[in-house]
């Protein structure tokens, strides 16, 4: 919850209106995750947005819709009704309600129950349904707030701290792939699909990334070589990301297992976390 | 084998009865592996899975299975008595069989057997016969006992302590698997091959991992663009696994290099290379 | 810039004629990168590359161009002028104009306007157009000017430094993919589409790098096992370039992590973080 | 060259027969690496060799084929007599010239001559000559003495460190693959390509691999999911030989950087490479 700017006259952990008792447990139990009720929350929310995506999925194939069609249209029905609720109680149960609404985790809220009902008032838009999947995300909510907390930031912040590296390897990635697949279009022509550049470059992804479809291949021994050096490449540049990752990775792992303590005898540092004596000197370190 | 709760009169290495010395003999060819009686049977026993399950195998290729049908059924009989006089035998030399036969090793044991009589009395169940191939498995418990147990274990113990990290890891790639697949469905439509969402999320996946079967390809410039996207990503983010892993590795190797010298007073280990003094107790350790 | 031989009246840093200030102020905004009209000439260059090369890939999808010829005519003028504009501004700013046409993006600049020209004089080389796509070259130079250098920089210092070593392991690549693909051509024949060994090689090329096309697959037993060979060794040896830059990532990051102490006697820096001596002169380091 | 056992009355060195001294100065030419004649000698086998198989495989292009099939003739003959005299001349240059024909490298010299010879005798072989393709494996030789020696070496180091984790691995591979090819033969049926075990097997290894041909894929929804299951598992599993490798790595190179000269005075190792001063007592280390 993003806090607005806030008024000088209250302390800003009471900022906003004071909560009702009632609802500052039903806070608890919605928002936290520590106590007991909270945890069965989490757990019979978890489970429904699995089996609403389900729903949702399985909805989508013709033979089971058909058959039971009925069947789906009261499941939709329920789990917007039980996200509408909890949106309502959420709603109650928070400070600030509009700053909710504005956060990330409040639109994608939001945008899990608001499709059915548009549905029901504008039939037409069917494909709007498809919305209702991005409730999976819902369950990074529950992720923040439990023991995968750390494990997730170590991920992210070894991915935001070598963010520039990866940006300038995916400029690269592009121009390789623009370049060669210009060279393709040229070298192939139209009989083996390579139809236009942009086709050309996407047949270059395809199979720079390793993936290899192989519905467009190239039939001439010039396009043939030519191939041959974008997957060799390919195959090798995946060294790259991996590289970048694994380094930084590591990098995060030793900062959080370093003791940050100076000796205070010696002044050195790069204690394990669990010295309790500077290994160059034999001083006690202070126990934290 | 899991011991039971030992009851207080015994010593808890003599708990169950006691073997008497042939028995114990037998036991120490079946389940060790440092004698040379052990060393024949672990071998032996290695060729004859290896040879089931490529008997299995074949039997399974029909023109070899018409051709040689006699053959095949001799070696399945030959087999099986073998791994139940082998199982018989497990019984006998252990001190507590009924501990044995609910272990892991004791459950994949009786499902090398039983397949083939199942068949026998019930002809019908044809399929019960893959089973068979879980022989396999068994070959693990002699690397259990064998040289390679360390090396197995810090591949396993690197496994599980990134084990967190890699849940984190498949939960993202599941709900980008399923937001791509669903958007696919939306955007290609189902002359392409995307009939359903589960379909759309099961080319996703192997896009995702540059499998690329080319059964389902995208035909629209937009559905060429986002697989495009899911490619680059796939191509990108095999760089977390293989990070998490990577340094999760070294991490588990370098505990290995350092605890050499146990600390004289203490007995601590698990200093590090260049440290002076036990970073439990500052006793100065002995430079080598 | 290459500096040629400098005649040895002139201190370095003059050579060439000397600029007149409106020169130099050119030289500023369009070679440089910290002043404000230097940014916007850069943002505004970037966005011209960018532009114009989505301009040439969509030129060739043949629907578009029907439609839009005209606007796609236009465009190609107006971006070649304009490159042509900024071409000239460059050889007028700058010291000495010959070296800079030599240079690397000397000749990427030149590349990028001589096509459309050339076409308007002779116009049955089509296929000169797409030289024009090398126009995205052009943005690494101004990556070169920006925040990402010292990023980039790491990224090819450790390409560099694990050059031999990459060599080894391509030309390893290359032995291994003639000889398995060679193989093929005897196994499989020219049924499966293995008609020669150069084609066999390619298809050896796609399956290690696991690319997998599908347009030729192996269809007798013995070939599906040499292929199922080369899969699982392309799967296993591309630790081998991970590996490779991984290390060589790690080790040019820890360079740069370790050094920001100098002695304070002679002034070397490159001291482990745990150094308390300088370890070229033995003089005490400051504990920081 | 493997020595044999050594008879006690010579030194070990002068054993064999001693060079006269144009033999001598022979072996240094083609044996050796540092001198200018040694140099061109090796340039011109390299280029020899990369011809020849040039010429192989070109020879396998039935169009290349028919129209020029004196040149593949002539050239196959000029290569092959080229090759048996630098065999002839290693072979008079060398003092124990049967320990070189056993030796790996005296066997590839060998199996590269000998196809052409048998194919003049028995005419109807026409298949012994793709053997011709090993004369690639020569290059290693030349490889051996150059500078790429080192960078090989630390390549090579780490793989047979590795060696035993990664047999862990591939029968890990092997038993899943297996396990999971079985499956999908009872899931699947033989309608999707799916005919027999070892055909299952097969698919599973494409497509563990993330290779994916496409030749057969499942059409089941159980099957797609089963095959969902190997992709992530491929997926996420190219981390262990990844992760293995890359450890190993940094190991081996850490232990080439690391002084092994420990302080005279205070006995502590683990300085660089390039240090003159103990970095823990400042005394100075020998210079070696």
């Amino acid at each position: 919850m993003k806090p607005r700017k806030p008024s000088p006259k209250k302390p800003r952990y009471n900022e906003g209106e004071v909560l009702s008792p009632w609802r500052e447990s039903l806070h608890s139990i919605i928002f936290g995750a520590e106590t007991r009720p909270a945890k069965i929350f989490d757990l019979v929310l978890i489970i429904s947005i699995v089996c609403s995506v389900l729903s949702v999925m399985l909805g989508s194939v013709s033979t089971l819709h058909e058959r039971f069609a009925q069947w789906f249209f009261y499941s939709e029905w329920f789990f917007t009704l039980l996200f509408t609720v909890e949106y309502a109680l959420r709603l109650i149960s928070v400070r600030r309600p509009w700053l909710y609404c504005r956060s990330f985790f409040g639109i994608v809220d939001f945008l899990s129950i608001i499709p059915t009902y548009l549905n029901f008032l504008f039939p037409g838009i069917k494909y709007m349904l498809i919305v209702r999947v991005l409730r999976l995300l819902r369950v990074f909510r529950i992720l923040k707030l439990s023991e995968y907390l750390s494990e997730a930031q170590i991920l992210m912040q070894a991915l935001s701290q070598s963010c520039h590296k990866i940006l300038v390897f995916l400029y690269t990635v592009c121009t390789l792939v623009i370049v060669f697949g210009s060279l393709m279009y040229v070298v192939e022509g139209s009989e083996a699909g390579f139809t236009s550049i942009p086709k050309s470059v996407y047949w270059a992804i395809v199979t720079l990334t390793t993936v290899g479809y192989g519905d467009i291949a190239p039939q001439t021994p010039l396009g043939q070589i030519i191939a041959s050096t974008i997957m060799i490449m390919g195959y090798g540049i995946i060294a790259v990301p991996t590289g970048i990752y694994s380094a930084e990775l590591l990098k995060v792992g030793k900062m959080e297992e370093i003791n940050n303590q100076a000796c205070p005898d010696c002044g050195e540092t790069g204690h394990d976390y669990d010295a309790s004596f500077c290994k160059y000197c034999g001083h006690p370190l202070d126990s934290d």
